[in-house]
């Protein structure tokens, strides 16, 4: 069963993952634990050259195999997976993506580790808002004037710059000819061979972090720093020798987020690693529950398993199930990465639907991480607090990702911004029969809120998954209609007090999108199981995921009429029922995430 | 504004409170950044000496001043605050109330630190179910023989023990003429002046920590470690030379939880601490947002402060409205264990109820700071990842104090399970008559359910105290009523699986209970405030506590008829209504922690 499991869950990178898994067993990684921060940061980097070496980072036709390698990293030391990020991904990554064929030779030198760098966008002023940045590269006479204006615009927590980057893909307001044409790329000399800073260029380290203390975070200062004209990435956007701008994309804005979108590759990665993560920690602990005993059972002297207590079940077993869904939404995540970045023409609709749903799966993939890492730990008690059993670090080091290539609560509002343009061009494009439709749909809901809601579908069986389905997707309509009324409604006032006063509601359209969009995954993936005995298990895992989202939000659902009371009271009960159910099986769904044995205590 | 309301917040113990800041603020901490385990180990043990000649330690008949103390060292360093907890409330504290005269003598050195000491308790095989600790303690001749019979049985996760203790109380079972007598107390040397392992004691470290690494946590071993019969703390169990037991108490388990419950103190104190740490990172959190600025305004040039938008509104200020309520709860629970500990005649039922409440004040503020120290690093962003502004120390040492000192869940189960207790008590007392109108009550509620729930009180304003008084009762009384009726209805089955199967529903039996005493000090504290602009701002922060409290449970009301959808969801509006009223004060009310600027960064 743990086999066939596997089988499903590493899907159509099967192959790449069983030889990535052979070689991470072949050998044991080095220790983390107790080293200080330099110690830590010169083993990172070793670690990287060997994966450069082993041809980890070479530049492939398969996109989404590179994201799957990544993802692999994460059941290590999560530094290295980011160092690798930030010099292949993010450095890397901007090069290949927002360079010409002037720049190859970089990319050559990036993947060999010979040309360690940064990825320079984020200021200690902007970090969420990337379009107001203030570092400025003003053209003058075949060069650019980098320059960092004001303590603000240092650009701050910038990976591989307190050690050892030498380069950095600097992003900064080009202008020209005294016209400002919005932020672009630029590749500027950080230190010479020597590993000293380049005149102009000032360097800080970050100092010890709350985790990932193997990636050397700085902050970088330019004073008129002077670059050849050609150091500018300049697919999107260039400069003619006399300093007149050319873009094939007029609007500055419509210009800066399309070269942003061709970075989404990085937050995929993350996402795919707090994945990897998450897995880690639930095996840890679903191990230390199957062996770990507490208090006696009344009436006998055998000691109770962890596990069989419903409290620890539901510590656990719950977020192994989304642990399950997210991993399949991932999956879909990068099927889709590769089918977008592999297009021979580029599809501009389906560019922004992947950019969406990177930024949403990534938000939720994160929290989750934290969340159940937090779970995990506590489920462990004491022992889950002594480094040499691994939490702490899976703890401290995915804590960023909540926060970085995008702020969480930043990109669950892209999604629903995202939703709300669609929601409006569908509105717009209707017919006027159309409209009237959806209009009597709307007043529907809104009379079915207000009936007694057993008579909304109360009978039909509590792991139906045409119900689930119906439940989710109607949930999502139903959030976003709402959201689209109330900001029509108070269009008239403030627009940043009509959007924020309904902020609360504009998080949860992103939440329920994603969700919808998860469960549709879940669901795709046991359809492809072809084992029956497996695919059995998973639609109770699937049952689980879905009953315990619902039992999350179900005061949503009794608010607007989708669960009677006694049904909302049922859905509880059948969460415990599932997860007693599930319990036997709880080693066999962490093994199947076959996480190589160096890897765990 | 600020000074009223600090007024308010210091309570009883106000001059103590004043006179600690003071100390506080004269002197700059020692940095804890980037320091290796040693030198952070013997920096702690450098303060701690500090702290004994200053006189903080010194034994006072001020049981509550003492707790207040131990939460101004909350503040700072909270290894330093853990450390001081094992030495003097721990080790400390097990001399006191578990020993007699003969050993006063050790608690001058206690005092003094001439004596560096452990607390034994927690063995490999058992932390939470310390009433079957496997360590032995076996009377011969004038003297006991301590040993560790297997792997399970060493004592694990002891502070003071991997470098500095000399001394340990050992808890381990009483074992005279064949017999077990159940667990007690041993004053065991560990280590000699030359700080080697005493014959026979094995000491081994438990290494790095996620954090609190200033304290040195290790594990020890006895083999058949002989020690005079006088290191057995006797005040509620003895031995006679000719080895006869003698105690107070009969009941081996009475004795037992009698001897437990004497060291309530640590527990209290943990709650304090957490207190203490969340109230640290909020200030900071505050700070931060009302400082930084992101995204600007539809229509205009001007950033937005991060504290303006709702999200992150939602983000802190309920979490703050909370930290002021398990403030005055936790000023209550140092009260009441100022008068049971100072009482000249013990009076038990008061010392059950003192230990009940501790226990759930503790789960609930342990929790609470766990969540909020996360929701206060993400809302700092990558500035909140910095060990230098001071959230990661804080993230990471908290973190343990979760499961430790009673594991959160487990302590909740006892609050439940006392609960249980007196309403069975409650019941059997009652007349005929008086049992009747019970019954009849529940019917009633049971009917209420059933009804369309807008009949209930629906008119009233949602911000009405009385309202939210009668909220909270109702649902401790219906959840505990609810939960008796199911237990009784599963008593003809297995009793484990009986109470196993209702466990979601113990621990929120224990919550909801705390929930309303929490509510009930709030109320008190605001009563006690003569300034009427201050009490005004309190009676907001006050519905901002119920609201929200009542927002994440409203699932539990819809379900039970206690809120009507529609009221339901203007519970939702009305927490956004009152972060809003409260965003202009949020500064105002972070200060008046009156945490010394030293402790911040």
């Amino acid at each position: 069963m743990t086999d066939t499991l596997t089988t499903v869950l590493d899907g159509r990178w099967a192959e790449l993952k069983t030889r990535l898994r052979e070689r991470m067993a072949a050998t044991k990684p080095p220790d983390t634990i107790g080293l200080d921060m330099e110690s830590h940061r010169a083993q990172v980097l070793q670690q990287l050259h060997e994966l450069a070496e082993a041809g980890h980072s070479k530049v492939s036709d398969d996109v989404g195999g590179s994201v799957i390698s990544f993802q692999m990293l994460g059941y290590g030391d999560l530094s290295l997976m980011v160092k690798a990020g930030v010099q292949w991904g993010l450095f890397g990554g901007a090069v290949q993506m927002l360079g010409t064929e002037r720049h190859e030779g970089y990319l050559r030198d990036i993947v060999s580790l010979d040309l360690p760098g940064c990825f320079a966008m984020t200021e200690t002023g902007h970090g969420s808002d990337v379009q107001h940045l203030r570092t400025t590269a003003t053209y003058d006479d075949g060069h650019f004037i980098v320059d960092t204006p004001d303590l603000g615009a240092r650009k701050d927590y910038i990976g591989n710059a307190a050690r050892d980057g030498r380069m950095a893909v600097v992003f900064a307001q080009l202008i020209t000819g005294g016209r400002e044409y919005g932020v672009h790329a630029f590749m500027v000399p950080i230190r010479d061979e020597q590993g000293r800073p380049m005149p102009g260029v000032r360097i800080e380290d970050c100092g010890p972090k709350a985790g990932l203390n193997g990636v050397d975070n700085g902050r970088l200062w330019f004073d008129h720093v002077r670059i050849p004209q050609e150091a500018l990435l300049n697919r999107y956007g260039d400069v003619t020798q006399d300093g007149q701008y050319t873009s094939p994309i007029e609007s500055d804005s419509r210009r800066f987020f399309t070269m942003l979108g061709t970075l989404v590759r990085g937050r995929i990665s993350v996402a795919g690693g707090a994945g990897s993560a998450t897995q880690r920690a639930l095996t840890i602990a679903v191990r230390h529950a199957e062996t770990r005993r507490q208090f006696r059972r009344p009436g006998g002297d055998e000691e109770v398993l962890l596990l069989d207590y419903l409290a620890h079940q539901r510590k656990l077993l719950p977020a192994l199930a989304t642990t399950y869904a997210l991993h399949f939404a991932q999956e879909e995540l990068v099927a889709m990465l590769h089918e977008v970045q592999s297009a021979r023409v580029p599809d501009e609709r389906a560019q922004r639907q992947l950019e969406s749903r990177a930024a949403g799966i990534k938000a939720l993939a994160t929290w989750h991480a934290t969340s159940t890492i937090q779970a995990a730990r506590e489920a462990c008690g004491g022992a889950g607090y002594l480094a040499e059993n691994l939490l702490p670090a899976l703890k401290a080091d995915t804590d960023v990702f909540t926060t970085f290539e995008g702020d969480n609560t930043v990109l669950l509002q892209l999604v629903a911004k995202g939703l709300l343009t669609d929601y409006r061009d569908n509105f717009a494009d209707l017919s006027p029969l159309a409209t009237a439709r959806l209009v009597a749909e709307q007043v529907m809901a809104a009379v079915l809120e207000r009936l007694p809601a057993r008579t909304l579908a109360e009978s039909s069986d509590l792991r139906d998954r045409a119900w689930h389905r119906q439940l989710f997707a109607d949930r999502e309509e139903h959030v976003l209609a709402g959201l689209a009324r109330r900001l029509r409604a108070a269009a008239g006032g403030d627009p940043f007090d009509a959007f924020n006063d309904a902020q609360d509601h504009v998080l949860r359209a992103g939440r329920v999108h994603i969700d919808r969009l998860v469960l549709d995954a879940f669901v795709n993936a046991i359809e492809q199981c072809a084992d029956e005995a497996t695919q059995a298990l998973l639609n109770q895992v699937c049952d689980l995921y879905v009953l315990s989202n619902v039992e999350a939000d179900r005061a949503w659902f009794l608010e607007h009429g989708r669960l009677s009371p006694a049904r909302a009271k049922k859905v509880v009960a059948e969460v415990n029922v599932l997860c007693k159910q599930l319990r036997p099986h709880a080693t066999t769904l962490v093994d199947a995430f076959a996480i190589p044995e160096q890897y765990l205590p």
